[in-house]
């Protein structure tokens, strides 16, 4: 039988926790204690945010290798960090588990949540484990940012520019193939499938707009275009108009390069970058006297143009000059299950 | 169907999360967004902390009222930052819930959860609610203390005296009657139901050990006595004697003042005592030439000396006069259920 003890210690092997004399200044106590301490060094602000990560919710047991769930569950609680235009520095996590899960499941977990910790530059300073029958996580993420600005949803105005980054659908594309074909999936190093497992979060992309001062709003797209779109529309109080022929859709099977499908496939497609979730892209609006700023891609990820902001509050789909509602029919938590 | 957003409105409307003109210097942005952005003042540091409380292991659906469950699973969380002498400030919650108490049960937790913020002055800045077979929340607590000193588990010596607030073992009392009787007991207002249903984090004696530079080591009781002291002696690199006849055990039925019960009753008293987890009372560690400065009495809440550190590196016993080894046979988080 693992005890708590044992599953603290292959986490914490695993995923950076350390604090070390160079980061003492700015740690003044890491994980262990009751609680953490963290200094903020003037003329910066602390950006928190918190999310969960549930087996048989946002993951499959059957499906999904521990590896990436120990990624993705840290990646896109730091997917909230890029939108707001902060850098990562520390995270918590409550996990709760089966003593099943508590052994070589455990250490792929920890092995992959580490990696991102390790891409994002991140520390974990704080957690607790207790048993349940399926794995529940729950990630609380703390970065820092300049005093301002700091990227809102509440932002936008009449007039402004939408633009989102990469592509989107590409993740949703990559749950259907795994879903039909189950784990073999997984060794076919499709775009689309390291797309759903490994989402990158445009954390490079969200500093520059927080540092321009270009963007009025941004969000992270985690549920989908038609349903974040509506949170940044109401937010902001707006409405807007997407045009369906700008979308950068494209499973990506082709890394990325659009192509020419039949018909239906086409229509599959548009399906799925309007309401296809967890592409952890960041969707942000531009003044139009600044759209000239916007560049059309960062760092190699491109950056396009979908559409704008409207007065009249509603959102509407362009397709071949006609105008028809866009519905909000993206990932809803609560509603369905995965 | 509740959906995400009629969730998130139930809590928001009942747990303190608005943030006034007056706040937001402090809380440049509240809940709703990407993530929260807060301020720090100089001089003083975050103190960040994470809990999870789960239906069957932390709580049971059938016996525990949920307006209890939403009280005791922030009041947990906000003993870690009593801890640790901090003042609480703000908190985040994931919430993953079947849709079944999605409704009246939803409020009442909230409406517990809203009554702890009150209490101790604390504001919702984020959140994540999802679905899930049984309830799991995850809460975490960011609150502020003084630069120095913050009080850990490490810096206990050998000959330091070890203190406990309140009486231990009420907790556990509390909930073996709630077992035993059912709901029904929820009705007969017993001392010791209540501090199993609201325990009273120690945040004014947390405080002044932090200020008084008193403590030289301490942590919450949450786990029970023997488990906790065995992790406090860990972080020191200590051992201890307890003294039995010094516990201020008592299931507190008669309010706080000890019985003199029969030889059978008071080996029970003394092994809740010894072992009964979620007291949530603070255990402390003081130098023997501060000891004159520990009052008995802080804010009514009793102060009892109930052993010392030693410096070899076991943790005893002592009854009578003659020592005995005490295992940790507090709450295994991983091992048992509830």
């Amino acid at each position: 039988m693992r005890t708590e003890a044992d599953i603290i210690a292959r986490l914490t092997q695993k995923i950076p926790s350390r604090i070390g004399a160079r980061e003492a200044a700015d740690v003044p106590l890491g994980i262990g204690d009751d609680a953490a301490v963290v200094r903020a060094r003037s003329g910066r602000d602390w950006v928190v945010s918190t999310d969960s990560f549930i087996e048989g919710r946002h993951f499959l047991g059957r499906l999904h290798p521990p590896n990436a769930v120990g990624y993705k569950a840290l990646a896109r609680a730091v997917s909230d960090l890029a939108a707001m235009g902060a850098t990562p520095r520390y995270f918590l996590l409550t996990l709760a588990l089966p003593q099943r899960r508590a052994g070589n499941w455990l250490d792929d977990f920890a092995c992959g949540m580490g990696g991102a910790a390790r891409m994002f530059r991140m520390r974990l300073i704080g957690g607790d484990v207790s048993r349940n029958q399926h794995v529940a996580a729950a990630i609380t993420v703390i970065g820092v940012a300049p005093r301002q600005p700091v990227l809102t949803r509440r932002g936008g105005r009449p007039g402004d520019c939408i633009y989102v980054t990469g592509h989107l659908g590409a993740a949703e594309t990559g749950l259907e193939i795994l879903r039909r074909e189950g784990r073999r999936a997984l060794r076919s190093n499709l775009y689309s499938i390291q797309r759903h497992l490994h989402p990158v979060p445009r954390l490079a992309i969200g500093s520059w707009l927080a540092e321009k001062g270009v963007a009025s709003a941004a969000m992270d797209l985690s549920d989908g275009l038609s349903t974040d779109l509506a949170r940044l529309c109401a937010a902001s109080r707006v409405g807007a108009v997407i045009h369906a022929a700008a979308l950068p859709a494209g499973s990506g099977e082709r890394l990325g390069i659009r192509r020419s499908p039949p018909r239906g496939e086409r229509e599959a497609e548009l399906r799925r970058a309007l309401d296809g979730g967890e592409d952890y892209e960041l969707m942000f609006t531009v003044p139009l006297r600044k759209a000239s700023r916007v560049p059309t891609h960062f760092h190699g990820v491109p950056i396009t143009r979908i559409g704008e902001l409207t007065s009249r509050r509603a959102i509407l789909l362009e397709t071949n000059g006609r105008t028809r509602p866009l519905p909000a029919r993206g990932w809803e938590h609560f509603a369905r299950s995965r």
